[in-house]
Formats: C-alpha cells, sequence, structure tokens
C-alpha cells in the first residue's frame, strides 16, 4: 500500500509530467519526485525534453545525497533500456533507492521490464497509483503506442445549431477569444497540426501556437493532394517546420519553407489515404496530433476511425444556415451514429468546451503495417 | 433588512411557488411563508391552480393566530386587486401581519399595488429579498406579462455536429431516455406545446405529458395552414385538450377531439403570422409555450424574435449528414448571428442539457396590439 505522502508525491509527479506536453516526442512525458528515507521530498524532476535526461535522472540530481534508502514516485514504469540516455532501473539503484512507486505500466517493447530489473535487484515495486490520473496525462502517447500510430484529437468551433460559419462563409468569430486561446494550447501541446486543402484555400491559416516565449511550434501540415498550395501561403513563412503532403502520382512542389512528401490516394475515396498520412507522421516522431481540417477532412478521420478524442468549442449562437461543422463520415443512419462518451464540460468565456471520446467499440485502430496492434 | 429567517423562508416561498408551474396560468406561481412575531414558521402555502386562494391565504389559514404580529414572506407582491378570490393585501391586514418582506414587484396594472396600501396600513413593507430567484421560478408569467404574449421556450434535441437526424430520416433515439424525461417535465410546466405540420406529419407525436399520476396535461397546439390533419393522428386523442391552427382562407376541419381555429397566414412568408399565433394563445390563458416544432418553425420562432429561452439537449453523437437541428431564421452573415447567453449546462445522463436566453438586444417583443410593451 502507498502511503498519504507517496500518492501526495505521486499527485505532484503527474503535474510535472504535464510540463512536458508538447516537447518530448517521441517519449512520453514523465514525472518524478524522490521522498528520502523519513518520507519527506528530497527532489524532482520531469522530462523535458526529447534527448534529454529522464525524469528520474532529474529527480535523483536534485535530490542527492537525500535518495539513499528513499522512495522513486514516478508516473510512468522506469525505463530499462539503454537509449539516447542510459537506462533508469540502473540510475535508480544506483543512487541507493529502496522503493519504486509507479503509476502506469510502460507499453513499449523496448523499454519495458525496468519494475522486473528493479525487484530482481531488490527494491520494493509497487504500481498503479493514481493510474487514472497519469494515463490521463500521457494519454497522447498510450494511444500512439497502443494503435501503432499518432494520437488524433479533432478540434472544431461551432454554434449551439453545429455550424460553423454563416450562410454567406462569413466565421470570424463564432466562438470567443479565450475558446481561441484554448485552441493555441491544444496546438503548443501537439506534435503536428493537420489540415486539408479545403481550409488552406479558404483561411490561408497561419497554424503556428501564439503563446508565452519560447513555445514550441508543432509541425504544420496541409493535405493537398494536387498541390494546389500557392507560395505565398502562410503556412511557408518558414516560423514553425510544414510539411505538405500530395499525391504519389502528382510531381511534389518546390516550396521553400517546407518539407514535402507523396502518399498514396485514398482507395476510392477523396484525397490522402489517411493511415498512409499517420505512418508518415509516426516516421517523423509525431505522436500526436491536433486535427484542425474542415468538415471534409474531419469526416474522413472520423470514417477510418482516427479519431480518438474531440474537443468541441460550443458557442451560445444559433445561425439556421451555413456550413455544418462535420460533413460526410460515411454515416446513413441512426445505428451507425458515432457515440461517444463527455469526458468534460468547462465554461469557456461565454462558450462550452466538451471533451468527449469515441465509445471503445467504436474505434478500433487504423490498421498500420509496421507496428502490431498488440504492441 | 431582511433577517436570516426571512431570507430562509423566501428560499422556501421560492421552492413552494415553484409546485404550481403549470397549474396556474394565467396567473403567476407565488409561494409564502408566515413567520410568527418571534420570526418561527407559522404557516406557509402556495396558489396551487388559477381560480383557487392565493398563496397568502393559503399561508394565512395554516398559520392561524400565529399571524398575528408575525411577517409574511412572499415571492411576489401582494395583489391589490379583488379578482376571483379577495385581495391578499387586504387578507394581511385582517389577519394582523406587522411586516410583509416580497421578492419581485408585481408588473400587472390590476394588481400593482399591493404594496402601497399596505404601507399605507402601516404594515413595514420590504422589497427585493431573492429576487433573482423568485424572478426565474415566475420567468415564464413575468416574461408574458412584459412582453403582452406568451413565453416561447424552444427545446431541441440534437447531436454534438447540429443534426436532429440521420441521413435517412432516422431520429430514434439521438437523446438519452434521461433528456427524453426531461422533456416531459418541460410539458408538464408548459400551459401549450406547439409543433407544426411538417412534425405532425413525420412523427404524429402524441405531445401530452407522461409523468406522476395527476400531471397536468398542456394544450397541444399544431400549426397547420392548409388543415392537413388526419382524422386518426394521435393528438386527436382527447387525452389532452388540442388546438389546430390553420389559415384563415381555408375551411376549418371539422375534428373530434380538437378545437380549430383560423389565423392569418404570414405576410409574405410561409406559415401562420406569428404574432397571431401567440395573441390567440393568449386569448385562452397560454402563458407559456413549449415549442416542440421542427427546424422550419423554429426558425419561423426565431426570425420572429419570439423565443425566450432555448432549452438544447446535446446527444455526444456525431453524424455528419441528417436534417440539421434548426433551418432558416433568416440569418445570412455572422454579423447577425442570434447571441445567446448560457445560463445553465447540465448532465443528464450521457447528454448535455444547454439552457441559453437571446442578448436582450436581440429579442424585442413581438409587437402585440392588444398589451403595450411598458405594462
Ligand atoms: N469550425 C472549425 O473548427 C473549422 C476548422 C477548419 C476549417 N473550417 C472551415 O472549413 C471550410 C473548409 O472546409 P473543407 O471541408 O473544404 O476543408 P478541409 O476538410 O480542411 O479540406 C478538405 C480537402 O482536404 C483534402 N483531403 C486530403 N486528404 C483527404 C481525405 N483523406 N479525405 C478528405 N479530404 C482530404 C481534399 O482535397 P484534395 O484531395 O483535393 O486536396 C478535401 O477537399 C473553411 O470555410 C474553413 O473556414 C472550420
Ligand atoms: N430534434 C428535435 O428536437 C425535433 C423536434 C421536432 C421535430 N423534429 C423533426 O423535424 C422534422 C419536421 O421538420 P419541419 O421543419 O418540417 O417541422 P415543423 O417545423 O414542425 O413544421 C413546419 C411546418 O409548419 C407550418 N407552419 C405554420 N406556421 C409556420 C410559420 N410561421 N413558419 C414556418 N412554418 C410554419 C408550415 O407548414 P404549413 O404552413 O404548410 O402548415 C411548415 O412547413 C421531423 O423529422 C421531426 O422529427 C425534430
Amino acid at each position: 500500500m502507498a502511503t498519504t505522502a507517496e500518492a501526495e508525491a505521486m499527485r505532484r509527479a503527474v503535474a510535472l509530467a504535464a510540463r512536458g506536453l508538447g516537447h518530448t516526442s517521441p517519449n512520453p512525458v514523465v514525472g518524478c519526485v524522490i521522498l528520502d528515507a523519513d518520507g519527506r521530498v528530497a527532489g524532482e524532476g520531469w522530462h523535458q525534453r526529447a534527448g534529454g535526461p529522464h525524469a528520474e535522472v532529474h529527480a535523483l540530481r536534485d535530490a542527492g545525497e537525500r535518495a539513499r534508502g528513499g522512495t522513486a514516485v514516478v508516473t510512468l514504469e522506469p525505463c530499462n533500456h539503454t537509449g539516447r540516455t542510459g537506462p533508469c532501473a540502473q540510475a535508480l539503484l544506483e543512487a541507493g533507492i529502496a522503493r519504486v512507486v509507479y503509476a502506469v505500466a510502460d507499453p513499449t517493447d523496448g523499454a519495458a521490464g525496468g519494475a522486473a530489473t528493479l525487484a530482481a535487484a531488490g527494491t520494493a515495486v509497487e504500481s498503479g497509483l493514481l493510474a487514472e490520473e497519469a494515463t490521463a496525462v500521457n494519454e497522447a502517447w498510450l494511444t500512439s503506442v497502443r494503435h501503432g500510430r499518432p494520437f488524433v484529437l479533432w478540434k472544431y468551433a461551432a454554434t449551439l445549431d453545429g455550424r460553423s460559419a454563416a450562410a454567406d462563409g462569413t466565421s470570424r468569430w463564432i466562438t470567443s477569444a479565450a475558446s481561441r486561446a484554448d485552441v493555441h494550447r491544444l496546438r503548443a501541446e501537439a506534435d503536428a497540426v493537420v489540415i486539408g486543402s479545403g481550409t488552406l484555400r479558404a483561411d490561408d491559416p497561419h497554424l503556428a501556437a501564439r503563446g508565452p516565449e519560447g513555445v514550441r511550434q508543432p509541425l504544420r501540415v496541409v493535405l493537398d493532394s494536387d498541390a494546389t498550395i500557392a507560395p505565398g501561403a502562410r503556412v511557408l513563412d518558414g516560423t514553425a517546420p510544414t510539411l505538405i503532403a500530395v499525391a504519389e502520382d502528382v510531381a511534389a512542389p518546390r516550396l521553400p519553407g517546407a518539407d514535402t512528401v507523396r502518399l498514396p490516394r485514398a482507395a476510392g475515396g477523396r484525397g490522402l489515404h489517411i493511415p498512409a498520412v499517420l505512418d508518415e507522421l509516426l516516421s517523423r516522431g509525431v505522436r500526436s496530433v491536433l486535427l484542425e481540417g474542415g468538415p471534409t477532412l474531419a469526416g474522413a478521420f472520423l470514417a477510418a476511425r482516427a479519431v480518438d478524442k474531440v474537443v468541441g468549442y460550443l458557442a451560445p449562437v444559433l445561425l439556421g444556415a451555413g456550413a455544418p461543422a462535420l460533413a460526410d463520415a460515411g454515416i446513413t443512419t441512426i445505428t451507425q451514429a458515432l457515440r461517444l462518451t463527455v469526458t468534460d464540460v468547462l465554461r469557456l468565456g461565454p462558450d462550452l468546451r466538451v471533451t468527449a471520446a469515441p465509445e471503445p467499440s467504436a474505434a478500433p485502430a487504423v490498421p498500420n503495417p509496421t507496428v502490431s496492434e498488440e504492441s
């Protein structure tokens, strides 16, 4: 049984882990708190960026000699592999940690096993403390490991009657400044922001994250099958990396300020093959995607069961006409409806932010040839 | 200054008033608590049905001799007129009440002035205690007095993407049993439930309120310009009163189980003239309307600025196709959007219930010739 001090330390470790969101891919976010032999906080740390030291290493350094005989409280099972940094299980043993409490097991093939190594060396090991909170903070990474593709969050803004624009196409602004600022936070936490050529043409969006100095920029991705992008498009301004995906039967355009990639078209459908898009992004280290496309692309991702989470910004506005927030998702009758579970509702200025996840049965992984679903 | 005991009594009086919802039109709902000279609860009552004794009379009877020298705490200014029952101001004086605390002034011409009469007779009078709560419970009645037309609540059920049916027209069930039960509560609280001929044909709804034994049935109203209703329609089953409104250029159908009325058509628009419909309902004692029509009628009521409150049951479901929850409301560009203020958000089973009111600027009263807006 974990002690009260350990539970408190885990809560702190989850908060520390969250600081890494947007900075650690392809790694998870991890937070760690070291308690000394008397159960007092001796050090803390978090995984700050891919390639940098793991959370445990930061926390052990912070604790120094006080770690000896103490307890490491960590949000994810300590790793066992020697990657760009040494294995954490080894570092914990060397620091003389007597007990390790972690929240969530590491599901990756290469890294798992830290708990076994520690136990074999005589360290007391306990798992599952605040597992729900620790799973939530690492949701994108855990989902991407489980499904073998990036975690996809579809964000949309709409009126109470489900419109994303008025009849004449105007939509500035349906949602409030508070909602729009929240979207920038989502961008900063995502590895990539994806739109389709329809949104590109209609809005010429910039897609960078506004925010505090030093905010990390996501990869801006445009799915533009026929390479229609104009050289002056704002996503080509170089302030953040950009990837233009075109169809493999189209000559890749030469665009200063962007990478291009040629991908297969959707078999029998419109646009690019979504599993191929996600596979390409995964290979570029993208673990989490913010889908900011229009109703067409959102419909295609939903039809492909490639949406893990939905965040809707609902403005208390009625229009009665205009483009719907969501177009064809291959659903023709009510029994095929995509059912979600609401996980959070927040009032954001005048608006509502509704967070929901597709019900498990409705979200099998997009088949992906390189990573098995069981991994 | 009101005492703590008086504030507590007012809270109770508001709860008592709410018991009358759906039973008192064309009168307001009113609750009353009598405190004895020592500030202890001596009696309570509420206006139970139109034609029955007022709340004050019930409460005075309940208190008996303990009312003498006591305080009457009442949600609405005591009336001064002699209607079907005597004036309450007089009854309070005769019972020897020394102090009257009320929440909201009576805005009607005939009834107002009770406070002045009481004060002139030497009773201490205080107003405004818990005015917000007391206004909310009497919202329908106060709005109908202010605007000279029935209060209109538009209820709709939709998916998160604003659809009220799938592409093939199926819609059973988008929202949960909990949401549907809540709609029956709204029906029982309304004086009339209104639909258009489109919903009549599509759903052949029954429109009666299900609920506990003795639940009051609203007047079922169908706006059916061309008298297309079939004699076997479920609204004609006689379990609740029904009114079929047809255009004045159409012969009124003879329908057992329903009243009919002929009304002017909307000038230049579709269907019946909405102010004439509301005027007709007001003349029948209807103070509150639950608008349960489809997207067409809702759009017309919104365009006529004849909606005072919106209750949306949002199911965590995505469809991507199908009929929208709201059709043409005369809005073509974003600056004309109907902006609301969210007043309540409730999770109802898996669904969200969002309650909102049009922003004041957006809701001028429908012009009504018989009652001035200032009344
Ligand atoms: N309310 C909101 O949250 C929100 C967000 C974004 C955009 N919008 C609005 O949405 C409108 C644009 O709508 P839209 O639906 O045209 O934009 P979109 O969904 O971003 O782009 C659609 C285009 O993406 C391309 N595409 C590539 N792969 C695809 C695939 N697998 N499935 C489907 N399409 C694929 C297709 O064109 P090609 O294959 O020919 O390249 C398709 O026409 C704009 O008015 C914009 O303002 C609203
Ligand atoms: N999701 C929900 O909450 C909900 C609620 C109700 C219905 N529905 C669905 O809505 C669909 C029916 O849609 P609908 O829009 O046709 O139904 P509706 O709005 O109930 O009826 C529309 C009809 O009402 C008549 N009408 C009378 N006065 C009118 C006026 N001033 N303005 C506009 N129309 C007036 C018009 O026909 P005439 O003038 O020719 O008589 C008009 O075609 C059904 O599928 C039903 O299931 C959904």
